[in-house]
């Protein structure tokens, strides 16, 4: 437990982590597209332009397989630094919690089982909506179908995502809604010019507050989709929301359509909420009051410039990594130090089989 | 449990049903497709020939939603006998039992959230091999990752289908891998002739006693892919295969391919067992030494004479119904009785509601 920290209200934090800490969890992995992500500079998930695409179902073929087949290696950053998913496959092979793949508009579809949702990539929101409101009205009623399944079989259902250029939506999303957002980033020197640039050109088209339009016009189809999950699932059991900024999206969204407070909580990496570019636990209160959770790694003392790097501020969360640790943690009873060895393993297994 | 038969081993029937009683169950309904259906006089699961590719979608979006999105009336007879997934969602209802739709080759993609395998439809084996042998083999992998994942999610998976003329795949199959089949059908006088003629021609393709390309040649993807399911589900908890002839299918290429008898059984209704065109008894006794469960709903005091059909031999099984049924019972305490009314209430709703 030295290894969390807590914001929001302490108490309902602790009570939160009580109750699921002897529990059996399931994580699902929502991936996603927006085009939002081709604009030059928006973003590193993935080695080119090209392969961004590629890069939610390679992480869900990486979760599953222990490598790709939608691509040769797994996603890095041009300069070769491993995708977030190697910290979510750590924290969820070394505490067997099962995990099933959502594909909520991904581009491509990865090559594996995974919970087909027939919905739509979307759209560049510096040019065009993202979606139809009945996009994203769709979005929302399978989120709800497929939170309230899953939600019924496990004790507590953790949400991650992977979204190349999610931010961006998410951070047009929060100013939409009228939250003070700033946001994080997968790059160190994180594009913030770009970004609020970006958001403004969408924020243009939005003529009236009704949430739905507002998700139509600067959203990703991951925003409404997890929100219906959210929505459904923590009326049944508790919810983490795996993630950063994009969680808290989701969230400002679910604060509008509805959700069981007392059954939510975020949880992420201490990478999110001690960056000081994005103003992550003032963002989370100001929007929803449910107790917030950040994991320390430590990843800094790794001996692998590949590991230490998200401890210096590159990607720093993705892929449900921060709520899947703190799931294995809880799970395993291992400390963090324990939690990088075995990242460590993992992180030398994929570079000697390269 | 008075209405409740075993048959194999009683003890270990009594058994199986003892370690399941109080336990969370998850249904998983695999739909697929053969184009053995097509063949004219082979099939009653659709109101015409057109109409039948639609049947397991139909069924699965019934199951969801209490009607349909890909045709406008529920799945029925020529006749206007409804589906046996009244029978699994009345089931389903009463007892809060979860459940999820696995797409494994249908024609035709529900409209729900679904897991899709990206398994194509299996061929006509009067003419064609149903697949190739590495369709075969992915089938059973991809069942593989699924049964995996599902059983660690539930105490106990129990899994069913929908597969339009798949008794004739069956019986090929278990023709072929040396069991003295005969099957049940969804038509009273069962069209035993047609269904050998079928047979024969698929099995003349057969050049050796390859379990994997016996499958390609006469088998549909269903099966393969349940027997993926299978061998790892048993693995991690029970299992009970949810049907007639096709799971008595499944069952024989499970025993050639490997899984754990000691958490598997096959659970259907009387209507099956009891169908003397169809050896089932003795049949899975000579398969596997594994627990058969069947039930009597006792729908022959029905006032509704759809649904007496299925104890006259309509239909009989299919979308999981007798597993299904079984599990209700066993969750709820309900008696058979209380099952009817349930059922008769259902009834009543989707045929008013047309």
């Amino acid at each position: 437990m030295n290894d969390f920290e807590f914001f929001g209200d302490l108490q309902k934090a602790e009570n939160f982590v009580g109750r699921i800490k002897d529990k059996n969890f399931l994580f699902s992995l929502v991936i996603s597209y927006t085009e939002t992500c081709e604009i030059p500079g928006i973003t590193f998930a993935g080695a080119d332009k090209e392969s961004i695409k590629y890069t939610p179902p390679a992480d869900a073929e990486y979760l599953y397989y222990g490598n790709c087949k939608t691509i040769d290696k797994i996603p890095m950053t041009p300069d070769g630094k491993p995708t977030p998913a190697l910290l979510t496959k750590t924290a969820l092979e070394s505490s067997s919690i099962p995990h099933i793949v959502i594909n909520a508009g991904s581009k491509v579809s990865p090559q594996l089982p995974f919970i087909q949702t027939g919905l739509s990539p979307g759209k560049n929101i510096s040019v065009n909506p993202a979606m139809t409101d009945s996009q994203v009205a769709q979005a929302v009623n399978y989120g709800r179908i497929v939170g309230r399944t899953l939600a019924s079989i496990t004790d507590c259902l953790i949400i991650g995502e992977s979204v190349p250029g999610g931010t961006t939506t998410a951070l047009a999303v929060m100013k939409a809604l009228g939250y003070k957002a700033q946001v994080s980033s997968s790059i160190p020197n994180n594009p913030v010019i770009l970004k609020n640039q970006i958001a403004s050109m969408a924020l243009e088209r939005i003529e009236s507050d009704n949430p739905y339009g507002i998700i139509a016009n600067v959203g990703d189809p991951m925003i409404p989709f997890v929100t219906g999950m959210l929505s459904s699932a923590s009326e049944i059991n508790p919810v983490l929301l795996a993630g950063g900024t994009q969680m808290a999206a989701v969230l400002a969204f679910a604060s509008k359509i509805g959700f069981k407070k007392e059954n939510t909580a975020i949880g992420t990496t201490c990478y999110i909420s001690d960056d000081e570019s994005a103003n992550f636990k003032n963002l989370i209160s100001e929007i929803a009051d449910i107790p917030a959770i950040a994991v320390n790694p430590h990843l800094e003392n790794s001996k692998f410039p590949g590991l230490r790097a998200f401890s210096e501020g590159f990607a720093k969360e993705g892929v449900g990594a921060g709520g899947t640790i703190i799931a294995s943690l809880l799970k395993t009873k291992n400390d963090s130090s324990k939690y990088l060895d075995l990242a460590e393993q993992e992180y030398r297994r994929i570079f000697t089989s390269l």
